[in-house]
């Protein structure tokens, strides 16, 4: 990984088109022998890996399992150990909430608490989630600022919402209301340094509030904060790569952290003829796309073996379209792997592949786990492969002379 | 890469030889097919890569395409990105002047200037390197010490020449005079920080009596400088690994940075027959030796393939003369790749070869970009095969207990 300042100065824009695909979770282990890509019919991606560069990432580190944000970021070419998202900040990405430089988010339960102020129910009986709309609509409304702090409280799934504070001197270096048990009373919300004792002031307004609003409300009587987090202090895609970026994501979270570098959001439906649809209209406009496939993550997670494999050729048959496009570079892996047999994220790396002209081609002769191991680019860190893209489109200049 | 506090506790002198064979700009991409290293007839290259270990490395960083510089600094076992040898050092090397610790050098052209002040010409209509040659050897004469600094001018091709700066309490932190583009006034040298003031004092007094002893020379009445650089704070060779280092190298800028490094240059003529009869001939008197092939990279960066491939075969038939001298330790590699499609450096890895009677051998059948990528080291950081020199050899001692 070079550093940014050598990013800053090394990167020059010259209009040549980057495309970077990523098939969410798409790392797998075999089932019979074969994972979901080696079982997929995959004609367009096997043709393209035997003319592309291939190898694995690892998205952090090692032996890492990372969560969407490190994942994503170091595929955007971002250190993941420096720029870590906090969760509350996810979770306002992930409800499509247009987070600023001046926000805290934090993650929020609805919880029930005795008239002893003890908390006996964390989830308020996991409320229904329309249930959670009018209260979150009747806390908006109640509760618009706190002292010079706008607030924004936004409703999740069943128990869960969201709340974003802006304003001046905020910070994130404060620690949680919830005691993530039930027996216990809430904590107080503590800064953990100087900067903090602003907006630890500010939540404990702000639970105390909730609190008197929603007296009589039992079950969802309370609120629990935690991930509080900062919006994080990254520089743009343009500033350091001088890319102009667009995304194409379905899901919120994923919009979220292409926003959070710098893209532009591209209108799509969630299917993948859409997204190559938005592509191809606004191909003009950008010189960077992502373009993000969330369902093979998804089949994963369900242990969906088949869906898996379906869903990677249904991709394969769209890989034409994108090619039609002419990309200079054009990239294909994934954030992390979503093995099935696992249903969760892991640390497997991920296939990699890289196309442009300037490519020696190498030794793999289809994208999957055990053909990109032969790849020339070996076991590498995701986050060398923005490195890659710009070299591969001649847009970084030479280092020394 | 390790540490150079690691390398000063753990090396030793044992007597052992190592010899580092740069084939400059040796990487490439292949037409139809092969590259250059693939289409040549190689027998000794091919035959040592069966008894070798090999790989392909990088320069500076995946995707970054380094200048001569950097990607010798690495090979010699510095860190490319800690020592970023300036370009006026590059340029005063480059013409073999003999840089020191207290010197500042900067690239210079002969401008033409209007009476207006204004640069009408930055190359002075690129005067003839005997008119250059001419006015340096004036300047010369008129300028050797500005205050307690030594100068020394000493003249290029065409337009451009070099100018040292030797004295105390010099330092580069100055900004250019040259403004790049014509139809401005040249700018004051300004320091960046107070440690630069002395400098760009000396540095806006030369520019002064430049002009003044150039009046009527129009065209070449004045002078620009930029890439004003600092020798850099660099550890030798004998100082970090305990080796006692030789050059043999027949272009000046590889010299200089051999000097740099502390290496004793041995004399030569510019054919490879010529640089293995001084391998040859000082074999006793020194324990590593680096030996630099040019043309591989000037045909490289000229787009001629068939000339880079007669080069290559050339340089192979000379091999047995090497390996009669019993190196213990015989790496054959490239400082960087320059593909002839592209007429330039590139960010390519580069094929690299270990041979020493401690490797386990592996898989490649050929010295080849693609025989390469088979091979045991993977793709690994070029500023690592000073440590695998020094361990083949058994000059670093074990580390820990």
């Amino acid at each position: 990984m070079i550093p940014e300042s050598m990013y800053r100065e090394l990167s020059i824009q010259n209009g040549k088109k980057i495309v970077l695909l990523v098939m969410d979770g798409i790392g797998d282990l075999p089932r019979n022998d074969k994972t979901p890509l080696e079982k997929a019919r995959t004609p367009n991606l096997d043709r393209l890996a035997k003319e592309s560069i291939t190898g694995l990432t690892y998205p952090v580190s090692m032996g890492i399992t990372p969560g969407s944000g490190p994942a994503h970021i170091s595929l955007f070419g971002y250190d993941p150990m420096k720029y870590n998202i906090g969760r509350g900040i996810l979770e306002a990405l992930g409800i499509d909430f247009e987070i600023g430089k001046k926000d805290i988010a934090s993650r929020a339960n609805f919880a029930t608490i005795e008239a002893d102020g003890i908390i006996s129910d964390r989830r308020a009986g996991r409320i229904a989630t329309e249930k959670n709309q009018e209260i979150c609509s009747y806390l908006s409304s109640k509760i618009k600022h706190i002292d010079d702090v706008d607030v924004f409280i936004r409703s999740g799934k069943e128990h869960r919402f969201v709340v974003v504070f802006r304003g001046h001197g905020l910070d994130d270096s404060v620690t949680d209301t919830d005691p993530q048990q039930i027996g216990h009373k809430p904590m107080e919300c503590k800064s953990t340094d100087k900067q903090g004792e602003k907006t630890a002031r500010i939540i404990n307004e702000f639970v105390k509030r909730v609190a008197s609003l929603l007296k009589s409300h039992k079950p969802a009587n309370f609120s629990l904060l935690r991930g509080i987090a900062r919006y994080p202090d990254i520089p743009s895609m343009e500033d350091l790569f001088k890319l102009s970026p667009a995304a194409i994501a379905p899901y919120p979270m994923y919009r979220g952290l292409a926003r959070l570098v710098g893209m532009k959001i591209l209108p799509t439906e969630s299917d993948t003829s859409s997204e190559i649809h938005s592509l191809q209209e606004n191909w003009s406009a950008f010189d960077f796309f992502y373009i993000h496939i969330k369902k093979t993550d998804s089949y994963g997670e369900d242990g969906n073996f088949e869906k898996k494999v379906s869903t990677i050729e249904e991709v394969d048959g769209h890989i034409p379209s994108i090619e039609e496009l002419k990309p200079d570079c054009f990239v294909i892996t994934g954030d992390h792997s979503t093995p099935c047999m696992m249903k969760a994220h892991s640390w497997h790396p991920v296939p990699f592949l890289l196309f442009s002209p300037y490519v020696r081609k190498d030794l793999s002769r289809a994208f999957t786990e055990s053909e990109c191991a032969k790849g020339v680019l070996g076991n590498f860190a995701a986050v060398n492969a923005m490195t890659l893209m710009l070299a591969h489109t001649l847009k970084l200049k030479k280092y020394g002379a």
